[in-house]
């Protein structure tokens, strides 16, 4: 069965950016991989909205986080200049990994230009292997975002 | 069924490239979207290589590509001045559609480092609408990559 | 004599950016060329504030600019996530091309990090040689730049 | 007196590179500042050239360099897939700091696109405040181009 498509109205964070000049390609639209910089920027915005920035900024607390998979579908084209509305949510969380869901949304037109899933993995500094998510991350997320899944062991 | 690996062995087609310094993250790694950088510089000389790049360049003869999916798993890190091998097929033709399976491998330790898949739909110039691919297009293709699957009604 | 440095005091506009993690580099700081797009941001806006964005948008009244010259000086470091405002005037206006100053502080700590000048050219859209600025460009920034030296023949 | 324009006979240093398509602008060339890129991969080579790369990548031996001043005249337009050569030399060197000259010619027509200085200097990994260079570093410098300027006290 078809996943169901999300909509704004799933998200509880939003993060507004515009299409910058040097984002735009020689065929006049947002260039396909500054999507992936806009759902990165939008999920720092996230981890800080959900109070989970280290005080002295990413990674200053010694926990690493990697990408794993990106996935994106575009749907539609933006233009330079045009004001897009990141819509993340962390949709369920594994023992040393979460995955988080995206919504681009042209913010004058209400039209969705891309979706994305993005898996992130937690990892030990050191090693550079994945290590066990601590609990007052996941209870941190699981306030900000009530509808989580936890799929931990 | 899970889905075979590919190998490099699974391609005619490769393309060297050099991890930039402005190309590496924060925490000494290619930032996750060059990747798709990489995918894309790898796409445009494969296309040359089958015999379809316009004489005047991409896009010149009024054939216009958007990209309408992209994946990317990460499965190693790269570093600055790594030489990376990006290995590219199209493994699918559809009626105005056609998918790339791409794979990135350290060249001097022979770890695979990212694979992906990516989506390309035909456009027509004015309507920005989806056009039937020419058969001339087909061709060429068919003749680079004889096991290209050509799934068109 | 040595030109006498700028200052947040000696301009009219503002822009306000945030260091994105992508535009981070592997010393932790935000890289060069980054500033340059900074600068090109806060352009576009000033433009838009100096009442010269055509209404669909940068180009599509035909009059097309180009960059001839970049100069910019490194003064501080910024690191990811902090807030710089980026100051901009048009400085000069020749017959064909006009000069800008940029200055870029840390909002928080009230530090200059780069300072620049940037030379632009007003181009013919076919020929892509210089062409003479029109009067209503020059009366409009004239009115919001009330101290922009007039450098014509 | 104005300085003599520098052309490909002044170097010893040349790095080859192709503009790719997410290096291109919406008006159809090559970003202005993706020559700032340029001339940076294009000084790792000549780096290597000289002998200076350490053995475990840049910045691995503890000697940081951060630059001072960028500076770059644009004089014609790149395009995409042109190819570019890069020429760099350092041509002076003082305590701390040291000054290269880029020029950037469009190998196919020996047109010269741009023309740079660049200024770097070295700084202590810790309290990053410039330290002075290295008696090593200047002799593999003076070995590789022998009429650089030593304006050291």
């Amino acid at each position: 069965m078809a996943e169901k498509s999300l909509s704004p109205a799933d998200f509880n964070h939003k993060f507004t950016v515009n299409v910058r000049f040097h984002e735009v390609d020689m065929l006049g639209v947002c260039y396909n991989a500054v999507y992936i910089n806009f759902f990165e920027t939008a999920r720092l915005e996230y981890i800080k909205a959900a109070g989970l920035m280290p005080a002295k900024g990413i990674f200053s607390d010694g926990n690493i986080f990697f990408i794993v998979r990106n996935e994106i579908n575009y749907r539609g084209y933006a233009y330079h200049d045009d004001i897009l509305d990141v819509y993340s949510k962390i949709s369920y969380i594994k023992n040393s990994s979460f995955g988080y869901d995206h919504l681009i949304v042209n913010q004058k037109s209400g039209k969705v230009i891309v979706d994305g899933k993005v898996v992130i993995v937690h990892v030990d500094l050191k090693s550079r292997k994945s290590k066990r998510l601590p609990e007052s991350f996941i209870e941190k997320i699981k306030a900000f975002e009530p509808f989580v899944k936890i799929l931990r062991e």
